[in-house]
């Protein structure tokens, strides 16, 4: 039992709040509050699962910006300039879905959050954008969601120095997070918090829901930081509201003082009270993720006066609720009028603008994709995928990306096009400093916008371990981000295993709704940027060479699309089949050479995908790998895992299975093995 | 070219600086510093390959910080109470072998230094704890090092606290790390250095090679945060030095505050050039990451006033850095007598601490493991892993850990034991806060500390990739770090695909030096901890149910211990196995009765940890899965990828390749087919 003196106060004995606007009185204030919180407190009850405290205490923060200042149209949650909403504490989607349900969104019924974290139901655990219209981005996994919001700021900025004219503001709205403790004691939202005080993103608003309490107990236990004066470092403003348990009016004028800081981020600490309302577990982390139990409810009701059933909302609440729905509507109208007249005014770049957000790529865009012969030179695959990233870049003036601090490593520069900066938003090349998991997770973000901009971004593969917690995020909730990952195996040499991607590849290939492309040459290259481009909700990770590979003859960029393709041999059935990715491929070409000259027939398959091979149907499959040739030998300078599946029983895989070492990355190659002399070996001894 | 204001003066015609110890003259100073530069300068040119910069650049504070402060004996680099030195900053390594060289550490002789980088070497690309004695922690990956340097100083904490006594500093030594703006931009170091502020490591000194150029070029073009005020705001002390390029005095008096101040860490701000000393090239991005070139170095050397050969160090500075010898053979002989008084005085302590530091574990500590028999009442593994860290704690002293905030959840509290916190140091309860990634990162450094600690950590099983780039270091660098990740499939039901692995225990399988356990029951669990507990140099990982799992008739400790083993079945040659792991082990029991009934021969093989049962022979191996057994089915809760090597051509895999969903748990493993009813169907088309 806590002393009474850290109860909260009901919020109906508080004193009246100097409301400067009268759409809605103290009383009904309190009431739509209370609505929300009851919403969550019922819901996560009914489902004996969930996390009522974050809703219970963030709900005046949440109603005072959904109902004063968030711009939105709950009847078309994909109009295009509407405000941009992140719940990044995602355990307490309770919130959300209430706010989604109370301000009028029909994706939320109150059916939907009778079925919370039910099979099938549109209110899952955590929100998540590809379940329920109006979620923007899928949280849980905390720090992403702030990260996100800052790629949706970047994006917002670059939106509106591409298409914003004096007289017409396109896209002009406003990015609020709702975060706490455990979003900012993630290191990802420091490094994604930084780069927003750096870029100055003054449309960025993020309320910090500081209530001290976090799954272990009170926040004394392991963060006793000062937040405030860490975004203050960071560049941002940073805005203090003593009491968010009933000071809406602090919060309103907090939101407004944001709003007037237009060269800086703002952070809105916000201290609440976890649990508000309830008498024994306010307070404490035991509100944080389990229901309150019977008994608490009824106490909780009686100290908030709130005599309605569960799942019932009092008529006047509604009715103040469903304002929004004309609000919402009439802004969008508002804004369709201002396109319409953009539309005459500036036909150029609003065809550009419909075709964009439609997410119809430029006519003939994929003839701007470099195609090589044999004679050309070898070239590494980071050299073949800079022409590709140029091509696109002028091809697709969408495609906006950098690397985490390894631009000229990585070879992401997009030439002739300036820099995101503070003051030049329009520029495509970002600059992400060496903050791999804010990257991701911004690129995410911007993506997740959903003005048809492509994102990509790049690091070393072996640093993906870095940004992996965003990456799946990418995957999972059906984003397009294009992973640019150089350096992919031993053969980059002298850095040494700290650098050396071995189990990296196969550990990206087991991630679901990912391709994993890794090309042999620059045909390869080509034809797996097409298909990242092509899939607009589809991630890519691109493993691409330090070291040069020559170009082949049997390469196409079409081939691509099949995922694995004989890239030497014919149709014929052989009597061994090799298999190969990347730099591994020509490797195994030269192989095939000297093993023919024993007479027997050997077929080479170039698997730049995996995962598009395995979609590929069984004729397909069969053709390229028939089922009668078991003697099969799989080579590529990473993990033996998972390539068991296509050598069979009867073959074997030439990998590396265990961390690498500094020398010079010919020499690496040789020692591990991977040598015409030593793949002739291995396939002589599958052949038996 | 640069502006020739922005240069750097060469350091010989800087005035005299007022040095306050008499261990060297200014010249002779110069000529140490400046021994350093030109061997990094030398060794990068030779192996055309490294980062000369950062040595050149932080050649002073290194020198001043090792010459005047470093408690070291290079002739016993194991010392226990040696002063601990990282390199977070480990693509600058040439600044770390050249220290060790020259302060004479026979593991980097003149030949290891001109092999840099090369096959074989001493001297790889990024300092290896594994391959140069001298070197504590693995470094390059940026941000690790200093989180090492975090989990050191909490290391020396717990040991000071633990076995000091009010006549005898047993172990008191500072830890000094050495980090870049790459360190200070990654999440990873903000994660442990608001921890460190935190828990007041007054005996943790953090030198900032504060020069302004990350690979992509200056920091202003995405690192403009005030990183002095973020580490005041983490609780630390903050001191500047403004020439770090010439001004040891400076550098000393930082130091020697950062020494005064014992209850807070201490970050020293040091301005320095990039690459000083290079006419054309320093404070460039250019002298980052590339070998100078001859004609730069030409111009170095005469800038430097450097006459001297390639590799070759003068003889005033050869005398002066071979004082550290004898300075350290008498730090550790005074230390040895300590060693010795205590031995006799607090004989309990002395023993214990002579066990422990040899790596000797306590006599009889495995039967304190918990054992189960079917009768036993069903348990998640989360709890009889509760159980199992719960009797390790009381057996072994040196085993500590804690979890990111999950505590309650991943049941990793140590009953009875205080928690590590300021002025609780001999805690062994860790609260990491929502920090996965810095929490892995510590405890690898914890581990490093070479003082026999066994730290384990603990998160959801799906957030191993916020903290993979830790985890991919403890594997390297041959720690002893637990990692108990607990709700390890979709059956944690509610959260839903944010929160449920299905791709995770695929994706760590692939790491090579890393055990991946999933228990089926209580005996396997303290099984496994047996295994985790006796590998002193490998790290392993928990995958721990939520949801409970019944005893099993068939298991046991013992059998852990060949990473698989027939669970349920005898020895005849089977009709069909059946792999399976951890909640899906009891699943196929059930499943094989039924088969059974069918007249079928019907082997079940629980298989804990792939890895150990790769390292069993031949013939164990054939003995659990006989060869002529060609129908098996594998089944387990996650991805199939991997698994074809064990069910082979005619074998098939239950297992989920998509992400999951929120709803109840017992339902999702229904509607993902892992009910009996479905392992029989699926059983049955294997057998045909």
């Amino acid at each position: 039992m806590l002393p009474s003196s850290i109860l909260p106060k009901p919020s109906h004995k508080s004193e009246p709040q100097n409301n400067i606007m009268v759409v809605a009185t103290q009383s009904l204030e309190t009431t739509c509050i209370n609505s929300i919180r009851f919403l969550a407190i019922d819901a996560v009850e009914k489902a004996k699962s969930g996390h009522p405290g974050l809703p219970m205490g963030a709900a005046p923060m949440a109603f005072t910006l959904w109902d004063k200042f968030l711009k939105f149209n709950p009847k078309n949650p994909n109009w295009i300039n509407r405000d941009r909403f992140v719940l990044s504490a995602g355990h307490g989607s309770m919130l959300q879905y209430a706010l989604l349900h109370l301000f009028g969104y029909d994706s939320v019924t109150i059916e939907d959050i009778k079925q919370f974290r039910q099979w099938g139901s549109h209110t899952p655990g955590h929100p998540e954008n590809f379940e329920t219209a109006g979620i923007e981005v899928t949280t849980g996994p905390l720090g992403q969601g702030i990260c996100n919001g800052v790629g949706l700021a970047m994006a917002e900025a670059h939106m509106a120095a591409t298409f914003n004219k004096p007289d017409a503001a396109l896209i002009d709205h406003y990015t609020y997070v709702i975060l706490g403790d455990g979003c900012n004691m993630e290191g990802v939202s420091g490094e994604a918090c930084s780069l927003a005080g750096h870029l100055g993103l003054g449309k960025l608003i993020a309320l910090y829901d500081d209530n001290h309490i976090s799954i272990d107990g009170d926040t004394q236990v392991s963060f006793t930081e000062d937040v405030g004066k860490r975004f203050e470092a960071y560049g941002w403003q940073v805005i203090v509201v003593a009491n968010g348990d009933t000071d809406t009016a602090a919060i309103q004028t907090a939101i407004e003082q944001a709003k007037a800081e237009t060269t800086k981020p703002t952070l809105i600490k916000v201290r609440t009270t976890i649990g508000f309302g309830s008498p024994n577990k306010a307070g404490t982390a035991g509100v944080h993720g389990a229901a309150l139990g019977t008994d608490e409810i009824v106490a909780t009701r009686k100290q908030l006066d709130w005599p309605h059933e569960p799942f019932i909302i009092p008529e006047d609440a509604r009715a103040h609720f469903a304002k929004a729905v004309t609000r919402g509507a009439e802004a969008e109208a508002e804004w369709n009028k201002l396109w319409e007249t953009y539309k005459t005014k500036y036909t150029e770049e609003a065809a550009r603008f419909d075709r964009q957000t439609n997410y119809k790529l430029p006519e003939g865009w994929e003839k701007s994709l470099p195609t090589y012969s044999p004679e050309d030179k070898p070239l590494a695959t980071r050299q073949t995928s800079e022409k590709t990233l140029n091509a696109l870049a002028q091809a697709i003036p969408e495609f906006i990306g950098g690397s985490a601090d390894l631009t000229h490593s990585n070879l992401t520069q997009l030439k002739g096009f300036a820099d995101f900066q503070k003051g030049s938003y329009h520029g495509r090349n970002l600059r992400f400093g060496v903050r791999e998991h804010g990257m991701a997770a911004i690129c995410n973000g911007i993506y997740l916008h959903k003005t048809g901009l492509i994102p990509f971004c790049a690091t070393f593969l072996v640093f993906v371990d870095y940004l992996r917690g965003a990456l799946r995020l990418s995957a999972l909730a059906e984003t397009q981000n294009i992973y640019v990952l150089t350096h992919d195996s031993i053969a980059l040499g002298e850095d040494g295993p700290t650098h050396q991607p071995v189990e990296t590849i196969a550990s990206l290939r087991v991630m679901p709704n990912l391709l994993v492309f890794r090309p042999a040459d620059g045909n390869e290259t080509s034809g797996a940027y097409k298909i990242a481009i092509e899939r607009r909700t589809t991630s890519s990770v691109m493993a691409m060479t330090r070291q040069a590979l020559p170009q082949l003859a049997g390469s196409s960029i079409d081939a691509v699309a099949r995922g694995g393709y004989i890239v030497d041999g014919d149709l014929d059935i052989p009597d061994l089949i090799m298999i190969a990715t990347g730099s591994e491929v020509s490797l195994c070409i030269e192989a095939a050479k000297k093993i023919r000259e024993s007479g027997k027939k050997v077929r080479v398959i170039s698997m730049p995908c995996v995962e598009i091979f395995e979609e590929q149907d069984k004729a397909y499959r069969d053709a390229i790998l028939p089922p009668a040739t078991k003697k099969r030998l799989v080579v590529e300078a990473g993990s033996t895992f998972g390539w068991h599946k296509y050598c069979g029983d009867e073959g074997d895989v030439l990998g590396v299975d265990r961390f690498g070492a500094s020398a010079p990355g010919g020499i690496l190659m040789e020692k591990f093995g991977f040598t015409v002399e030593n793949v002739v070996a291995k396939a002589k001894a599958v052949l038996g």
